[in-house]
């Protein structure tokens, strides 16, 4: 599997991703899931892909052939809005899983979810999540952030954490903690972490490569488990008053 | 959905469960899912259910019907060892599927999954998974724990915190916490929430339920909330000079 965030902050966006794939435990392998595109002065966007490898390998090929090839053709670099680009990366989707659908007897195929997230012109960054149907949704305003892939381990920490006013240094590590609390739990998502930085009107993301060997991904380790025991520590008790052998259906069947 | 878990500890064991159902949002009811049986002085058994509520009821309601009826048939009080009391609920819960199919179109019909947990005699107190099919898992050594339901939001808190050697009244802070974090991130998980605490050799269940508004929760909400806000700023940043704008492979493609 794979496990993609993004968040839009007052500051601009901050997106993170996991590098694992596999097609089944024995087959692991590591590609990068964030995708930067800037295909003229005043755009960036950035891609994250959750789903199938080749799915999502072939939407990034068409985006950039799309890109380079002359003409007056639909591409990342003629869209005019946001919304606008997460339609064209949803046709681009369908396209593909349709093309090989009769390959996967016909079902739902090999589908993908990405995020697009960037900034065009004037227009506020965003980040929209685009589905395999091709259509989209944006984040909410209350709890500003995206997630693909496997959601559910890494969502404590946004639903605690996440807020548009968080500075982009802080939501940096909430990311990367989400990410780490799910590579915790599931072997399917794993280092090395890719994060990308896009402070609004800057049109420019910087990104980061967190290895798995990385001092810093060590002490976030460390922090986090003596946070995590101190607060088990500082926990109220439950009093042994709370406790009650409690009333037992079958009770008048003992002997 | 649902949430339950449970750990084996060197102590005992420790039991939580969400009360949560729902038939779509529009249907949401409050039922216990923590079930205690102590047929005879020298056994104790816990179980838990996750999936179908029709199923987990009918199956329960078997339970109580062999330890009700007389003759010398398999019930709760006849079984010799654990791993024959799993196996025994694993045949109610394929009869109950089984008698119900049909109205599920042959399909695998409304299933339900079941914690089973206790002591019988000198047998070391366990706690077993009991599969749709029939058949059990135990925990493992390394990881003392089992859950059903919405397994993945909470689980970072159990592979961080649940080993063997945790003492019982840490380990229901624990339980609590991953009851809590499963809460917080999908509506299908709530309060009450029932706790079960059993100390190996008591042969007694000790229960408590923690109510929505109760303020053992809001103390552990509010002290949980401190510490992931405290864990966010003590953990180390990532520098400026880790940061790079990155190759971008449409870059050859700007104006």
């Amino acid at each position: 599997m794979t496990y993609c965030l993004a968040m839009r902050l007052e500051g601009g966006l901050v997106f993170a991703s996991d590098t694992r794939t596999n097609a089944g435990v024995d087959d692991v392998g590591t590609y990068r899931k964030l995708h930067e595109f800037r295909p003229a002065p005043d755009r960036v966007f950035v891609l994250q892909s959750a789903g199938n490898l080749a799915t999502t390998q072939e939407v990034l090929d068409l985006v950039r052939r799309d890109l380079g090839a002359p003409g007056d053709h639909e591409s990342l670099a003629t869209v005019g809005r946001l919304f606008e680009a997460a339609l064209y990366v949803g046709r681009l989707i369908r396209r593909v899983v349709d093309a090989h659908s009769d390959a996967f007897g016909g079902g739902p195929g090999a589908t993908a979810t990405f995020i697009l997230g960037g900034q065009i012109g004037d227009e506020a960054p965003d980040i929209l999540l685009v589905y395999p149907e091709g259509n989209y949704i944006r984040a909410s305003d209350e709890r500003p952030f995206l997630q693909i892939g496997e959601s559910k381990y890494g969502k404590f920490m946004l639903e605690y954490a996440a807020r548009a006013h968080v500075d982009m240094l802080t939501a940096t590590k909430v990311a990367l903690g989400s990410l780490m609390s799910t590579a915790q739990a599931n072997l399917s998502v794993g280092p090395p972490y890719d994060i990308g930085v896009y402070p609004a009107g800057s049109y420019d993301v910087r990104q980061v490569r967190v290895p798995a060997d990385s001092p810093l991904l060590d002490k976030l380790n460390r922090v986090w488990t003596r946070h995590l025991v101190e607060a088990l520590r500082d926990l109220p008790d439950i009093s042994s008053e709370d406790f009650t052998v409690a009333d037992d259906p079958t009770e008048h069947l003992r002997p």
